[in-house]
């Protein structure tokens, strides 16, 4: 405890000092050196060891493979700018120490190829620590481990104003709270461009998030590049320069990979297809009006069998080109008004004795859940929860994305789902993309995904949870100021233990947090009045 | 009106050929070659001339001036972008004619040096007329008019897809509705830096905006740089790197001046003051507990001599830099409970005969104008409402600045301010720091500052508006991309005639004119789902 008031006691110097050298009145004074998000256990004592940027290396002793070669080089970069611009005149109360110039990876486990739900994130660091002192080291069994090190060590990184750094002498112990911390895109609404996913995926990487969603077409675009039917997005993405192709996607995955993060894909069905109509005459519903076709055009088709040739041959497609083994089909918000006017739809439930429309949307469901079943590859899925709401069975390693409600309501969700025996992952409380007027954060931040009444078996289902970034109103121009920080404070909540739950606690870090990802080049937005060392 | 309709019939032509091009469902498809704002005349017919970049010249036939010259610089780039990447296939369908490459200039007046109120902005552009066939031109009496007219000229020119562009043989007869046309930055709760300042003078002349309001000071920070009291911004700015000098804002001024924008400063007192105490002590008061000062300072101190000495000696020195006839003085938000703990404020107010707080607030404003009144510049001044609701007295050509209320409170505020015969600012319903999920705009393009029971005299005592994006939660980040192209909303409402108030058909128009932005090369976001040719 001693050493550790000692380390609050240093920490204090350096604001005050920070305060002295500059003016104003911020809204938030930063913290220096803090973590985000918060690790599990996160001790730190007043001696510190410098670092020279020309004389720093990693040292992997035991296991290693390319991906973690790729890390390594990636964070000397972060850790390490080229450009040196930045003022550190808030650092000027450092204290200099012995140099650290080797530091030691130490990965006690073969290197896995691509991340999975639930693979192993744990790490430990320890620099200067009593029984290995003058040492810096990152600790794990997983590449994904040390991945997840490497971010927290760049975060430590003080700098001494000289072009030097500085670090306290630190022990880490970390791993995430929740397996599955995901963020969506939707680039159906707006295209965005493939540098624009990429440097999300950066900045999901020094967040920690570990799957990304892509909800990757919708009603109004389909820009995926499907070589089974290529008029998919000849006819439906906005146009030949906005699209993904297969080379596109694979590009993706393996920068995604690279940082430990999943991609799952989200194909939308039945609703929310409209663009996939403008390449695939007979999918659509038919609407009618007075007895005849309108030119409108509703949901996918179940009455056809056309339909599921279509769906096994395309989901085929994507599962190839997406190796994760979850694959979310959608199956949220569809509307009944087109199929109750048409009447092939009326005699296909007649003869398959459907009775509701319900029932009819669940029938299609199955029907699309036993082609992914059945497909090579086995996937897993994730559906939106009307699937689950509608009584569809569903495999037993379902994921159930709950997205819908607040309060009891989502509570009660929250504990049917998992009373069910399904994992479940909480988007509900991240819609990011309601934005509204100043400090927005404190619910992001409040809302906890094992908040409701359950058995620690159902809370245990509670796999993770999502912020969404839907994009009628978003693309390249405002994605990434909408999106960070914002979408740290739930990287937090995801990771962090439960107990680290104050807003005013974690306020000061957040702002050390936007400062950060602003100073490693990225337009995050402001908190509250105040600077940033890269705000001009 | 044959004309008309045939043009009417050529723009539906050009829409079915871009819808045929691309795929996808926008949420609106923009219109091609309109003007934003919407000109009070503009009429076109279906020929067209065409346009090559290496063979356009503007050709000056009266009068001239380097401020004009400049302009015909900066306008023949912004036209024909070095970068010609665009996509224009949206364009296919252009229609090729004779060559238009000397374009005239028609200035019938000599040149003014700066912006003012009431300046005139007239402009007339012809091009292919039937009594000038084969001719383009700007005609204006003054070089304000002709910098509006370029800005329009720039947005007929459609791109042909091969590098050439064409217009439309057009009529337009054009002048504002309203003589300030205004947007407020805040570089007090975030520096804005300089470039940042310029790209938004470029982005206001796009729209037409006639006057940049530069909330320059507050209580967060003091960026200001004043020679007479170097200690204002030494001890209340964020830091040294996060000022502007006499050198910046001559910088500024000049940038301005040749888009035709008058730069206003504000300097608000007596409340928004916190950062002025810290390099000028004694200026604000002392709040007291229990009979002691308890360290924390609420508005300027009104008792002390000191403080008119201070405020004469400053504002000689701001009106020197910023050459515009008018002042911001602020006098909003005076919060009382400073004053009401002080004991020598409680004695001064008995010397003073002085028997309410509010009486107080009018007495230090009114010593403050007469200040500025008697200052060599001799300049006119803008107050926030709070002033007039005060019944301080005012010179008669104060301009009130109206920021409370909406509904009845609002229109009674226009109606009592005007009744009392001062010019008046609206900026009550456009607070665009307000932001909130989805379409906004609608009530922003809805607002018109006339509408309140009035006479005709008191309705032209409304000069116009502003925009305000107030700084608590924006800097360079997003700062774009959250006032545009929402400003272009307001700016429309600004310049175009009261009948122009159908959000409907703005829609159209208004997503060619983000588009515009977007192609130009500045981060507007986007209005919905769709997208634009620079969106990658």
């Amino acid at each position: 405890m001693k050493s550790w008031s000692r380390a609050v006691l240093v920490c204090m110097l350096v604001h005050v000092i920070r305060e002295v050298l500059s003016g104003g009145h911020p809204y938030i004074v930063p913290t220096v050196g803090q973590v985000w998000p918060k690790p599990q256990m996160h001790v730190s004592q007043t001696s510190t060891l410098s670092i020279s940027p020309d004389q720093f290396t990693f040292t992997v002793t035991d296991e290693t493979c390319p991906l973690l070669q790729r890390a390594l080089d990636r964070y000397l970069a972060i850790m390490f700018p080229a450009n040196k611009q930045l003022s550190t005149a808030r650092h000027a109360g450092r204290v200099s120490g012995k140099a650290l110039t080797s530091f030691q990876i130490r990965l006690m486990a073969a290197c896995e190829g691509a991340p999975y739900l639930h693979m192993d994130e744990h790490y430990e660091i320890k620099i200067d620590s009593p029984d290995e002192p003058g040492v810096g080291s990152i600790v794990a069994v997983s590449v994904w481990g040390i991945l997840r090190g490497l971010e927290s060590l760049s975060q430590l990184l003080i700098p001494a104003g000289d072009g030097t750094y500085f670090v306290y002498a630190t022990q880490i112990m970390d791993f995430p709270r929740f397996s599955h911390r995901g963020f969506m895109i939707d680039t159906a609404r707006h295209f965005l461009p493939m540098n624009k996913i990429k440097e999300m995926l950066d900045l999901m990487s020094m967040n920690k998030y570990n799957v990304l969603h892509w909800h990757i077409v919708d009603d109004q675009s389909f820009p995926y590049v499907s070589d089974v039917y290529p008029d998919l997005s000849t006819m439906g993405a906005w146009d030949s320069n906005r699209v993904y192709t297969s080379a596109d996607i694979a590009d993706i995955v393996s920068y995604a990979t690279d940082r430990g993060i999943r991609v799952i894909p989200e194909f939308d069905t039945p609703g929310h297809t409209r663009s996939w109509g403008d390449g695939q005459p007979d999918l659509l519903t038919e609407c009618y009006t007075n007895g005849s076709p309108n030119g409108l055009y509703g949901p996918i088709d179940p009455s056809k069998e056309t339909t599921y040739d279509f769906l096994k041959a395309l989901f085929t497609e994507v599962t190839s080109r997406f190796p994760d083994h979850y694959l979310h089909l959608g199956g949220d918000e569809v509307p009944f008004a087109c199929w109750i006017s048409s009447p092939s739809i009326s005699e296909f439930m007649v003869q398959q004795n459907i009775t509701t429309y319900s029932g009819l949307e669940s029938y299609y469901i199955a029907r699309l859940l036993d082609i992914v079943a059945n497909l090579p590859t086995a996937n897993g899925y994730m559906v939106w929860q009307e699937v689950f709401d509608n009584n569809v069975t569903l495999a037993s390693d379902t994921v159930v994305h709950i997205w819908k409600g607040s309060g009891d309501d989502l509570e009660n969700e929250l504990s049917d789902v998992t009373a069910a025996g399904f994992s479940t992952l909480l988007s509900s409380c991240w819609y990011l993309n309601y934005i509204s007027y100043g400090t927005d954060w404190h619910p992001y931040y409040e809302c906890d995904p094992q908040n409701f009444n359950g058995t620690e078996a159902q809370k245990s289902l509670v796999v993770g949870g999502e912020a969404c970034m839907w994009g009628e109103w978003v693309d390249r121009t405002n994605l990434i100021a909408r999106t960070w920080p914002r979408a740290s404070v739930v990287a937090e909540r995801l990771w962090s233990d439960a107990s680290v739950n104050s807003t005013s606690e974690a306020a000061p870090r957040l702002e050390e947090m936007r400062c950060r990802l602003l100073n490693r080049g990225y337009d995050a937005e402001p908190l509250g009045w105040g600077y940033c060392d890269a705000d001009l």
